[in-house]
């Protein structure tokens, strides 16, 4: 029943799971809150127990499942068995190499979108799939560490919206933190761009090569991961559901005009670097034409003068200019002339 | 109840309220003007005091409450409550990195735009948003100064007709205003595009380069911040709302074409831009190939005479022609020729 | 009641008139044509006298007016007023930086397009305004000087069909000679870019690059000028007015697509451009190179020749090759042999 | 009644003919099929004849009547009218400047289409107008020489099923024919880029640039004849007449699938192009790298070792070196060291 | 009844059959597997057996036809007859430059792929139809070998869910097979990208010119193949049919989106490979000023010395200096502060 994607998968039945990613060992762990007006569980769960928190599904109030960790295959099915997720969607979380999208099964919407975390000036993506039910949300990540920490934290405290409001805004919540912190990172590059602008304009450009290819190659992954979410989010807006009410709508709206200004900032981005790598050529050629002018004028200068005292070093017997008395000097101040007006040549063709 | 978007907002509610600019002082300043046909009002309100001015809301007549900066979020919220705003349109006005837009909330219209200014051969943008009511226009901007000085030196004229025209006709002359600033400053960007282009035809390029990216950058963030009013303005004309009357949105449609112009422009001034660094680095390269010609066929010429002279140099004690009686005028001659026969060839070939 | 586009219009009222080219003092000119099958008149009107026109509106035949230069305000005032355009409408027509494009005011369409002329090898641009009513069509230009001169011609031909068609049939025929005039210049734009091809691929490319960008930026503003008439045309098509009679409408198809077709050739030019620079660049390029060879296999072979001749040019006491008999002629054969050899790699290396 | 397109038409009334290529004085050949089922009849006509045939109109099965050549203006006039033409579609066959379109006038189809032949290497652009009528076909040449020859053996052939067949399978079977002609010339052009590929990775790359600029241009053209058919073709399966019939429409998409299969080849090679130069113009850069890596070698060896020699051809009356008994060796394996030790050095920074 | 397409079909009749690959000899297999949840058969048919299979079409149960090889162009039109396909589908299956695209016949669907396969680092394309009916499957290759072997041991694993499913759900196993192969492909350039990327930031990058080349030809044919599957298979869930029953529709969906994945993937590579295209240049370019620094520096310190060498080597008979006695260590230092003065002047210019 297990189905691999990417190298090993193909052409076994479709909608059979199997990790994409590297091997792991590690326990997946499990993070379940309960949640309404009054009340508030919050549980660290192993695997194994999970089964037991099945039942929350059919009682009042939230339950968010965040599940950190897609590589135990069974314990997805298991959830998926319990919830009725269709085989596909199952198939999705596993693989992390989908793209960003957003599905309605009727009883449950199934989103899938790409966290971002920086580590050493490398941005890392981790892929989160979301599943919306009536009355719960489940979480899928890759690895434990993410930017939900706010959102727990506002679940926790009794007097927070959150606590009177359904999971479709425990939804959007989530879902904003992801995008909110698109926009912090974006703004750190932006300020990298600029602190790598200032270096080029003053000509502090060591490695200024590798930086703007690092941060072009970072935009472009960037771009590929939320590109996407232009069609996924106006879709959520358009899906016919009643899990999402009208008031949370306008929020994913919001969501969604952050994700277009994200998309803008990018390109915008990408627009300067490409500046910038014009401006490093041409500061780079400009150097070189002025290195080159340097050998160009000592070159042209000292050759001639050079093969004029060559003429004079020869040993032919019968040179009449050698025993001239001012020969010396006439030849010393020729050779000056021809100097000068070899400047004086580069000067009008303002080369100096 | 405060929200940070940017660096300090990841993952607290949406829809709380929080500066995302550079941390403020200043006591913020408010202009209230209050006209119909026959009456008009006009005060500077501080920021306690604005409470005293709700009142208007209800009175007929036009109330337009101009807010100098955003960072006072006590403020923003308690005219939010007192108009009845959206909390997501609170976030926005204070969130100054908005995408330019216009959303109906039914009671209100919101639009945010981008108002440029020009400081030291820079543009400056700042966020102005709008909140178009049945009675009143409120709009709010990052700091002092602006280009709405023309349509209150008309709301003073008791003449003009905009004290008989509604609110919407006043949110019309506003923006019309910042979208003829952005032509205004078009036309400068373009005048100065004129002059570059003719420094460099003229070959007086000093700091062509420079000036070719610094215009380069700025039409890539006037883009930005007028592109989206594609979507913005065209989606205004379609908006299903009584707020705006049928004759006023002619006017609406004529700014959108303006928008349209200057996306044009731009486009034009890119392309024109693209086109100049082309013809300076190519102006450039063809310099630098003038000196290596240069380079070359001094060397070319000189180099082989200098081998000649250094054979003659040698200290052989056998060498005949050194005690030929015109052997130093024949190798004079001899060089002589293959200098003027060098030169034969770079002319055949085209190098001189 | 004046109104400045452009640097000095910001912030006046909307709807009002203001020039926006240079100033200019000279007498607006304005030619009156009425006809219908059987009577014919035509007029040279001034300015002032225009008022004694306005009854032909409501006799039957067709009215044309034709205005040279738009910057007699108040003339365009009172036409406006007495036909009932709209402020706005007005305001287009005197702002001489509109976009092309076609209103339908109900009474009355309103057209706005660019009329091109060439002159010293530089394309120039002129503003050409109609308003097509029930009996009437009135144009605007900026200045002296049409591409109308053969629809005049027709008109005062009794036989031609023009003389028995509506005024829609006037208004294509005009637009009809304005785009006509397109191609005409495009097929000289296209006859310049093929003798400046040749240009380069025989090698006479003196000033290739700058007729390269000269041609480039004509282009660039052709394009500006042409490229919004895609939807301004096609909206024409489907204008729900009984202004355009079906049978006209077919014709307005045709120039629609003709305009479909200049635009096409303009694309088709521009990418004939930029292969062209990249020829230029790279024979250029290529010239250079040889260049470069030439110098290094002059340098290559005597340098190293030149060093040897230096050692024996040395006066140290003990030099025994020095005394050899034969010294001189062996080292002459060395240096050669060394010099032939050189050639040989060079010839292998295909360096010649 | 004559209009001229191009250069001469400017302003005379639409729908008048000229013919816009180079005079022709040649008399037009005209060759009439008439067939069904069971009769065939072939003709060739001359231009004053013509009328004799025009009766055919009016009998069962199917007439093709092919014009080779659009100058004879009164010829097209007169079919013109005959089979009831609008003035515009008669314009539109003389122009051979027209776009490829599809045009329904009711009682027939109007299809203007782009003929490609090879001659010397350089693609050469022919237009053909087809009219579709109830039982005829009607198809203008620019000259003689055509693809259509197959058809016209199909047609001769009883047993072939276009003589069961309408008029509108003809019409599919001629532009079959030309379409199948793109697919024949873009395989010669790909056939004709890998041999230059080659060409270019194995370094005998003498012509390489003109070549490629060739096959770029030819793909522009290509690219301008061919694009405009994916509306034309897509507007064709819309039409809403009873002429195309709905088992010959399948054979138009097939068409349809067949021109956007050339679409996409013609980016592809235009890519591939792209490229080729890259890779040319990077292979022309480095083997210039290594041509002043050898000259730098050479020089950066033997100027400093030739100074060396300088120093001791000085005459200085009091240099003891000169003296010494081992000098001139001590000298010499100097020199050598100092030259082995720049080769190695070149060796470290990989030069070498 | 022969067409041919390609270089040979021009002008023949559109739907007759003609193989437009390289002649082949070879016979062709047929594999014929028929099962249905308790039945399973499977045979290897030679060519001229099919015909006892066509009663297969008629019983219960799924018939899946798997032929190796469309050169046999009476083998394709007998299928193509019993199975009652129209001629332009037969017509399709053989000629193997088809665009990929899915076409809904009502008995049938036919829809054309690409399938890749990679030897020696290229990627080799080859076509693949798929007849689907209401109880069989019929697939054509163009050669034996393909990525189907999963599929078939599911269907000869009695408890695969396949086995159960009717025809539509072996079609899309088939179509699934395919497009993992293909992410499977991209994951191998992915990871020879990111080799690629290391070995030119390391400063290894010998071939990598003709790396990036051939990556990018594959790119560029890749996308060929892929980019028309979006239409293809977004129409294919808008297909009114009951041949593909609803649930798996949703399969079809899925299958999509991993197809829009592979675009997204190979954009984003072709984005790559033109940054590591610029880093390449960019480097080599460095390189080369580096040697040019060289080159300068030595030939500008020692240029100026030789010179002054040269005087001192001149004959002159009248050269006081020569006589002094410290003339030799004076002229040596005066070289050395010349030649470190000019060291001092490079490293004040950053050359050093």
């Amino acid at each position: 029943m297990v189905k691999q994607k990417g190298l090993k998968k193909v052409g076994l039945p479709p909608g059979s799971l199997a990790y994409a990613g590297n091997e792991k060992k590690e326990r997946v762990r499990i993070k379940v809150f309960y949640y309404d007006k009054n009340k508030f569980e919050e549980r660290d769960v192993k695997s194994d127990e999970i089964r037991k928190f099945f039942p929350l599904k059919d009682r009042p109030g939230v339950t968010w499942i965040n599940v950190n960790g897609v590589h135990d295959v069974r314990l997805i099915e298991e959830i998926g068995k319990n919830y009725g997720l269709h085989k596909l969607v199952l198939e999705d979380i596993v693989n992390t190499e989908q793209r960003p999208k957003a599905n309605n099964f009727g009883d449950y919407l199934f989103i899938v979108l790409k966290m971002f975390s920086r580590k050493d000036k490398r941005i890392e993506v981790e892929q989160v799939s979301f599943v919306l039910g009536k009355n719960f949300v489940i979480s899928f990540q890759e690895r434990e560490g993410d930017v939900f920490d706010p959102v727990r934290e506002r679940i926790r405290n009794e007097k927070s919206q959150i606590r009177g409001a359904g999971p479709d805004s425990l939804l959007h919540s989530l879902i904003d933190a992801i995008v909110d912190n698109y926009l912090v990172l974006l703004e750190k590059l932006g300020g990298e761009i600029e602190i790598l602008e200032d270096a080029l304009v003053s000509g502090k450009s060591k490695e200024a090569l590798e930086e703007i290819h690092r941060l072009k190659i970072d935009l472009i992954r960037f771009r590929k991961a939320v590109w996407p979410w232009r069609e996924a989010f106006s879709s959520i807006e358009m899906i016919d559901t009643p899990l999402l009410r009208k008031a949370t709508r306008i929020y994913f709206r919001d969501v969604y005009e952050n994700v277009i200004q994200a998309i803008d900032t990018i390109e915008t981005y990408r627009e300067m670097l490409s500046g910038m790598l014009e401006i490093y050529l041409t500061s780079a050629s400009n150097r070189m034409n002025e290195i080159m002018k340097m050998l160009t004028i000592i070159a042209t200068i000292f050759v001639p003068l050079t093969f004029i005292t060559g003429i004079y070093g020869m040993n032919f017997a019968n040179m009449p200019e050698l025993r001239w008395y001012l020969g010396y000097p006439m030849i010393l101040l020729f050779m000056l002339a021809i100097g000068i007006s070899m400047l004086v040549y580069f000067r009008r063709r303002k080369w100096l």
